[in-house]
């Protein structure tokens, strides 16, 4: 059953909920609106959906935006009230209180985030409550065009990562480094690589991870500098679609050369951790069930954590247009459901031996789950 | 004078002032902190800065960050509390709540822009007060480490504005639009090798506006399709460094073809009203005096603003850690100070001519202003 927000007001009991900010941190809004704006704008849900944005934004917003109704603050005489001395935000939040005023709004809601400056002076003439956001919570479930719009930047972070792992099975081990070309094959060289695959893809490139040696031990290590042979290599790549807004998520661990008992072990556990994740995801789970799972089969496989050293992350989250979000796969991960777009990501990280992650992004359905990888899980490469 | 924040605090009478937020999107934490990070964490700036992060990000912060000192949530039992029940956003303000008093905080100043559900809660226990960011007035002035990053950008935002200018130079008008080996140069393909270019520097490429024909009318339309010969093609590159967080910006027109007597004349007088600017910028004039010289420049040269059409947005805005931040070159913009990082980007738009728009990126100095831009202003590209 879906969570609409006609259904979220009545059952809270208020008119309207309304969201501040810009659409391009603020997923809620983006989501609502379909209006892309770096400059923050106003978005208030009722039964309809009306946005408050500048005079200069209202011919794209009415163009763009999926709102029924789009108002410019210079109805609200924003300007006006500033040349005249008002401050910014007070000139800001009368036009706030006016829209809500014209759209019969007495009681209203908004999210935690929500800035505290505007709310404390909306809270004066409005009956206003704090409460977990119901379009985050909305977000959560995704539709079968969501879920085509993420598989559509998985297929580019896959070919992505082919690139990389290109480039790294056609280096050559030397001296303890990977050579190419007579030079050391950098981190910063390969995430190059990745990039442009992305870009190439329209996509955004992230952060991307590739940590090599010691610096895979750490999980959130950039990585840099030339890659040590014999280590395994962590690569994740989390790129953003730019037409859709929507995330894929994978990572994949290579290594080129000889690899040594400790770290063929380790990587096995992984896998198999990751394999115990994938099989315990399914519509009525918890996230924390399935978390507990991952940890047992480390646990059994004598990869306990202790001292900052092993399993030290959670299991998963959700993906859709932020790349972290819930659920989560965790010690306090909720009820899966069918739509949920989770990760299931178990690694185990020692700075003497190195790090080792494998990640994959599923659709939670009804009994299991459908994996929306496509690429294998081979930790040594060969040219 | 610089604003620091212990005068600040001392003004204000308070005991400290706190951030919660990424400082990915969040740039006073950035700026505060210079420690990057994706997940939410909080910084309370007194003499000193202390910040709280999640216990897997201690190391990394330890490492990465300037702050005096890291603390970790676990330290405040957020995970304990929200297993034991507490709702996550409790959990969270009991973890901040400790912090504070730990620091010996009872008055506590917060931005405008704090989140309201934490500072509903904070605001039990505590004497909150909501003001402007001091640290968001401490970033308008920009050190000299600051400008040299600023400057390396706007370096790499010329190399990349070069490779799009000689790309339309390269094409040749045949039947209305401009053809490149057989085929129509689109906007996507120049906004295509503009990304290569900045990624090549280490820049993330964000919405670059290449905009011809009638879509250049709009300031805001990051242009899509085949490039029309004879019209103005607005480019508009504003990419951040990712080493060092900062960004440049600036915009030129260019057109292959035959320009028009109107086109001619509108370029022209766009140069004019952007000489007229720059000559203006310095400290101790106000913004919205510089955006009136520009707005008569335009009036005298007969560019009246009427029905969206003319000189429809501001002159400019400033640059630092955000693409726009303050001062505001309009109608409400403040004093300008030396240490100023402005942009000075008079245009003009018509729906049946198309789009002009020249943009330079300046520093305030106490006696003129430093134009930060090397590139050239000439719309008609030949081979």
């Amino acid at each position: 059953m879906p969570y609409t927000i006609p259904a979220f007001l009545k059952e809270h009991n208020l008119d309207g909920f309304l969201f501040v900010g810009d659409s391009i941190y603020n997923a809620d809004i983006y989501y609502l609106t379909r209006f892309l704006a770096g400059d923050r704008f106003a978005v208030l849900a009722q039964d309809k959906i009306a946005i408050l944005v500048s005079s200069m934004e209202v011919g794209r917003a009415r163009k763009e935006s999926t709102a029924q109704e789009v108002l410019s603050t210079s109805d609200y005489h924003v300007l006006e009230n500033m040349k005249a001395g008002m401050r910014p935000e007070q000139a800001y939040a009368v036009a706030l209180a006016g829209m809500l005023r014209d759209h019969g709004v007495r009681r209203l809601g908004i999210a935690q985030s929500f800035p505290a400056g505007l709310f404390r002076i909306l809270a004066r003439d409005f009956d206003v409550e704090i409460l977990d956001s119901p379009v985050s919570r909305q977000r959560e479930i995704k539709t079968e065009a969501e879920i085509a719009a993420i598989e559509s930047a998985q297929r580019a972070c896959e070919r992505a990562m082919r690139r990389a792992v290109q480039l790294i099975a056609a280096s050559e081990p030397k001296g303890g480094l990977l050579m190419r070309d007579g030079l050391p094959l950098t981190s910063e060289q390969v995430r190059g690589a990745i990039e442009i695959s992305l870009l190439e893809d329209g996509c955004e490139a992230a952060e991307t991870i590739v940590a090599g040696g010691r610096q895979a031990a750490d999980p959130h290590a950039a990585g840099r500098g030339p890659l040590a042979a014999d280590w395994p290599i962590v690569i994740d790549i989390f790129p953003r679609a730019k037409a859709s807004r929507y995330y894929a998520d994978m990572t994949r661990t290579v290594l080129r050369g000889e690899a040594s008992p400790e770290v063929v072990e380790m990587y096995r556990a992984v896998l198999m951790a990751q394999e115990r994740g994938l099989a315990a995801v399914s519509a009525g789970i918890s996230g924390r069930e399935v978390h507990e799972r991952v940890s047992e089969a480390f646990s059994e496989m004598g990869y306990k954590e202790r001292e900052g050293c092993g399993f030290t992350h959670s299991t998963g989250h959700g993906v859709g247009l932020q790349v972290h979000e819930n659920p989560s796969l965790s010690e306090v991960g909720e009820e899966l459901q069918a739509g949920h777009v989770v990760t299931v990501e178990p690694g185990l990280y020692y700075p003497e031996i190195g790090g080792v992650r494998l990640e994959d992004l599923v659709v939670v359905g009804p009994a299991g789950c459908r994996d929306l990888t496509c690429f294998e899980r081979e930790l040594v490469l060969k040219r």
